[in-house]
Order: structure tokens, then C-alpha cells, then sequence
């Protein structure tokens, strides 16, 4: 399970053997079963993962009991509730797995110690926290100014290989579409 | 114009006398008037900015002529188009003043020195790219999941010095709704 992620961070970054041995001492390998929670709404994340393979789901569920898909996450891919584990506080958000999945997951103080001792950890880290942060700009700005057809060509484009894995209502879920009207759009596209 | 962005910093930070001079050696004061832009979608940003009066805008307009509110930026806060200042690229956005602003600009290489050269700041930047994430993070949330009476009462609270100073139309247009959901909403909220 740690190879897929040595092989990930040794493409991205220039971190030692002996950096990338720590790094290994501090992880905790997990196998996460179809539907099996990672972490629930109300509970303190306390854990930064690394998804090795499978696809988890960070999803919200409103008072009617409707999901929103904040995020998917697939193999070679990082997730957490970033508020949630920074700060110590319950998280909004679920975390749970779409897939059978294999996760590696640090705990904030074992995360700490290598973000504060090993800096090409540190950089990567922070290109990182940058590189989603345009993501989530990006998504905004879809939301807000996308039809829905816009929207589910761009999620086909951007996420091939998840639209592949996920029912439709899911995909709808994320795009903040309607399943009736994504049904509509995918029907016109297949007959078009 | 720069009185303000010192006392805004001095209250965040614990930067020094000749931290703060070199910093101020640096910025470029600009008068921005009502409807000027900042910056046009295709150019580079080429600054990373503080509101230290007025308010302005960022926002995309569509080939429909449709326009659409990434960000309001009223005064005691920071703009830019991150993606287009980090990597050079042109921006997507467009950005201009909704009043009469007064702005402090520093260039990416003036700001690079500064970052690099001012632990204080450094740490400041990046902790405010950690809080911008959640914010957007939770605004993915809000407009995917929330409706349109959700999503103004939301808008209110969180940004009231914002709501008391801009037109309805861009209001909606921030937050992705029709201006005509959105003036049924606050008539239906006037009257109740």
C-alpha cells in the first residue's frame, strides 16, 4: 500500500531515502471497505490521507437528509477536512469510501513533526494547499456561472476517470444539478 | 492610504519597525475611481493587492455577456488572481472598483523578496492562503447545497458591510441565483 504513495512523492519531490523512511514510520496503513465511513459529520479529523487506491466521497448531508459531494477523491489523490484538522473542531463533512479503498493516513502531530523536519515535505505541502486552492476557485466560478451542460462536459473532462465509477445522481450531487436534469443532458448527448 | 494597511498588519502580525519600512518601500499607492478596473481578463496580474478604502470587484463575464462575482473586496482586505500572479498566465477574471478605492499593490518579484525576507510575513501569507481555503471550500458547499433563501442569509451575515453596498443584481450574481429569485426573496423578506 505505501509503495503506490513512495512512488507518487518520489515523482513530485526530491525526498531522500532516509526522509522518505520517516515519512513510512509515521503511516498508518488502512483498508477502507464499500461505504465503510472514514470520518462522520460532528467528529474531529484527525487524520491527513493519501488515497492509495479505490475513490472516497467528502460529502455533506443537509437536514432533509439530501448529500452534497464536496469532493472525490481516487487513487493518488490527498483528502481531509482541512478546517477540521487544523483546528481541532468537529468536521462538517463526511468522508466515506464509493470503492473497496486503501488509505494511508497521518495523524496532525505526526504530520506536524515531518512538515516541520523534513522541507521538501514542507514545499510540497504548501504547492499543494496553492494548487487547490485554484481548483476551488476554478469550481466557484463553474458553479456560479455554468450552465448544466458546461458543467457536466467539464466534470467529464476533469474527471474521467471518476464519471466512470459514479452513478449519475452522485455526479449530479456534485455539479449542484438537478439528477432529473443531468439525466435530460446525458440522454441528449447519447442520441446526439 | 498606507496608515491603514500598517495598522491592519501591526494587529495580525508582529513584524517590526524595518520590517514594516521595507514593506512600505516597496508598495505601490494607487486611487482607483468607481468603474476603473484593476485588471482585464487575458493580461497577467501582475500585483498582489490590499483594499485599504473603498471596494472591488473580481469577476468573469461569459461570451453571452453575462457576468459573474468570484470575490467582493472591500476595504481591509487582500485581492489578487492567484493563479495569474503565481505562474504568469493571463487571468480569467477581470477586476475593477465598485467606488472610489484606495489600494496598495506590491509586484511578484517585490512581494517574493519581502516573502523571503520577512519570516513575519511569510508565515502571515500562508496562513491566510490555509483560511481563504476553508472559505472557498465552504463556499462550494453553500452554492451547491444551500437554496436561494439559504444563500442570501448566508450573504447577509457574512458579509454585511458588503450587502448595504452594492446593487441586488450583484448579489445574485455572486451568488448564483437569478436576480429575480433573489428580489422575490428580500420582498418576501421585507414583508414577513
Amino acid at each position: 500500500m505505501f509503495a503506490e504513495f513512495e512512488t507518487f512523492i518520489r515523482e513530485r519531490t526530491d525526498l531522500s531515502d532516509a526522509d522518505i523512511e520517516v515519512i513510512r514510520s509515521l503511516a498508518i496503513e488502512k483498508i477502507v471497505r464499500k461505504k465503510e465511513s472514514l470520518l462522520h459529520a460532528g467528529e474531529v479529523c484527525r487524520y491527513k490521507m493519501f488515497v492509495s487506491k479505490g475513490l472516497l466521497r467528502t460529502f455533506c448531508t443537509k437536514e432533509d437528509g439530501s448529500d452534497y459531494i464536496l469532493q472525490f477523491s481516487p487513487e493518488n489523490s490527498w483528502t481531509t477536512d482541512p478546517e477540521s484538522f487544523d483546528k481541532l473542531i468537529p468536521s462538517v463533512c463526511n468522508i466515506d469510501a464509493l470503492e473497496y479503498s486503501e488509505v494511508i493516513m497521518w495523524t496532525k502531530e505526526d504530520f506536524n513533526y515531518l512538515f516541520a523536519n523534513i522541507p521538501g515535505l514542507k514545499a510540497y505541502t504548501q504547492k499543494l494547499i496553492v494548487q487547490n486552492m485554484y481548483v476551488v476557485r476554478q469550481r466557484v466560478l463553474s458553479v456560479i456561472s455554468s450552465t448544466p451542460e458546461e458543467k457536466y462536459d467539464e466534470f467529464i473532462k476533469n474527471y474521467p476517470n471518476v464519471f466512470a465509477r459514479v452513478p449519475l445522481h452522485m455526479v449530479a450531487s456534485y455539479l449542484g444539478v438537478s439528477t432529473k436534469t443531468l439525466s435530460r443532458i446525458r440522454h441528449a448527448q447519447l442520441v446526439r
